[in-house]
């Protein structure tokens, strides 16, 4: 029996923390799709194309994982590829308020598929892409966030917007 | 002595969530008006007379519930209507930091109303109005989250907005 | 109709932030019980009969309220008393899954009982009975937490107990 | 690859909570090994061949899972066992302080296991073993928290002992 | 060894709260520097120089503080200031978790800068600006929030606003 | 104006959680007492002797740092080593819930003593005492948490005691 597994997120950018669960799945599943969640009423720093290369880059040396994109319900788009799990980062509990919200939705919609929330090493316990984004826009250095081709990204798109 | 207890909200749309606490506190209270608080400056999906009707129509079989809209400070209203409790349904837990939040600063505008907890069925436990509209946004089935003539109107709003 | 409703505790003893539950529950509610848990097994500073006592002397002024003891399970000492509530009062957040734990099994237990949770005053936010008792015993003043004549008995069953 | 998870706990009594954590245990993994955690200083209501007999009672129809008993360190009999992952069932705050604290002391102890923490159906949620016993030490019914046999088990342990 | 500690926030406005914090951190430390943290893209309802003047009046009685505004990464701004702390009120759990990923951030950028948590008086538990500016936006009274001139900079921004 | 920090604690053992915030105290305080807090009703698995002793030799090397122990109230003994503030080392929301209301509790005590709240090193969140103990009771490594010398006499209490 082949076991599929989603790890949804929006990964504007991908950071370690990211990296740190996709490697943890990789080792429990037999396929790691990591799904980009597209909301075109979202804005975002990076593109959906910016960030499909980042995460197909940060991913190039983990076995069994893919990048795929789902712009609708992602219980129908797990139902489509046959997983059996999404996978949930959680770091802190206010994350995980959130994160039993979605689950139990996620099961009402879909009961076969089976919420699995994988916990980050406490290195990167509470690092996010939001806070990821602001040390960079305030011209902080992020490379212990996030790999070396994303912090030159990240430098790139705020400079010339400081004054 | 008739005890009038608030139970403001968005209700952007009324859940089943909604609707639980509704019936518990119409138990406890000789007369509960649900009280939607107009925000002018915050969108909402539905009209404020769209959301009345909902409510009205999903509450029309539990005694001694009324609607009312509040445009003012929450507190002000509930002395004007006599109130001696505002209701509050609280399911998780960074909900009840925000809700303790809120009703610390009712306690210091007026002394004499309480607030009330009532925890809705766990069956709706995580539930909130915002999934429900993404959801439907999404295209996913909402029939097991509000009443059938909101899913309707929620399918309405959403329809002709997909690519 | 008239509505009762239950206020279960230990109660080792009452303190100022149980009083101020029972005062706001006596606004809410045309009855209600003070109810000491009893349980053998567990082993208590001031005895049943000492308890009873101190909270009748604490609730004399407050109308509406009675005070009973429980042995057995609460929910059939509610639906005996025909309590439509069981009141419990929140003041952090890991109160707050403990009370969940109780609440949903009585719901399971007894469907028509509804939990209702109030917020003591910010001033005895925090204040329990077993802190109380750990000031006594090391001779600290608890005077700002309990009323004076239980003050008096802290520290009459703390003598003689320190070096 | 063929893929082990171990699902450690005391079990005392098992739940239909346990119960439902296990089934999704064993979709996702090719073993599932329900992991009794042996402690001598730890007095349980059930012993030790009781609780052994009532899970694989409990599991019989789950396929793929098995049990067994851990004296020592869990990781210890994971690595021994080559399980990939630790099961743990959240399902609320203060348990996942806990959880977390255990995952990162085992992930220190054992880097390869990965904890994977599972979320009980909301029908279960905040049900627990020593709320169970407590119920059926007043007396209560728990069939709807565990199996029939599991009910009679604890009635049975508890008669006689109430005056 | 004279040890200076910032106290950074948006400010807007100052609470009783934050100067509750403020004259505890004077106790605690040589120069306490209250920090506005300026962020062009983040609407605010007082202006920065409003804001700074606010905050100058409402500690000219507390020694040893001054008011700064830092517009880029707070850690720079404390390392050119030789700041061995960072001052962070907190008053809830969801405050908290915010706060740890803030202060692991923080301290990832530079070691050397400890994260000191205070707790306001319970007092001032659970207040925050936004829910004074939107009580004032209502026409409800902040005077037991924020002191008498801020309170009357609120009504004079709200005045003419409400239908 | 020399300030003294107190940073109370069982010590059962001293682990290198305890000793990370020492170390961040020390940077801020002229002085801070280790004071293990005695309590003779309390088991231990180290005597009182053990425990000064390991705390000594642990904190060596970090300047202004003293050991006592204290019997009483913690506030009293603050208050006769004109201490101003109280250390805690927070990890975790369940912490934080009893370490606010301990916090509150001195400060109605004691109102010039400030409590403040130093998150340790994230390699330690969730690090503690009786998890060290349990894993060296299950024959477990426990270098990475303790210091060398503790470790040894961990080993030692517990060699003999397993079968």
């Amino acid at each position: 029996m082949k076991r599929t597994a989603l790890y949804p997120g929006t990964f504007d950018p991908i950071t370690f923390g990211h990296m740190d669960v996709i490697r943890r799945a990789a080792d429990l599943f037999d396929r790691v799709i990591v799904t980009i969640a597209v909301n075109p009423d979202k804005h975002t720093l990076f593109t959906l194309s910016e960030r499909r290369k980042q995460i197909a880059r940060a991913v190039q040396d983990i076995p069994r994982v893919e990048v795929a994109e789902c712009g609708g319900l992602l219980v129908d788009f797990a139902l489509k590829h046959n997983a059996v799990a999404i996978i949930r980062g959680v770091r802190a509990v206010s994350d995980f308020d959130y994160e039993f919200q979605m689950a139990l939705t996620n099961r009402k919609l879909a009961e076969t598929i089976t919420t699995v929330f994988l916990m980050p090493h406490e290195r990167y316990a509470y690092l996010n892409s939001s806070i990821v984004r602001e040390v960079a826009r305030l011209g902080g250095r992020v490379d212990c966030f996030v790999p070396d081709f994303v912090a030159s990204a990240l430098k790139k798109k705020f400079s010339g917007k400081k004054s």
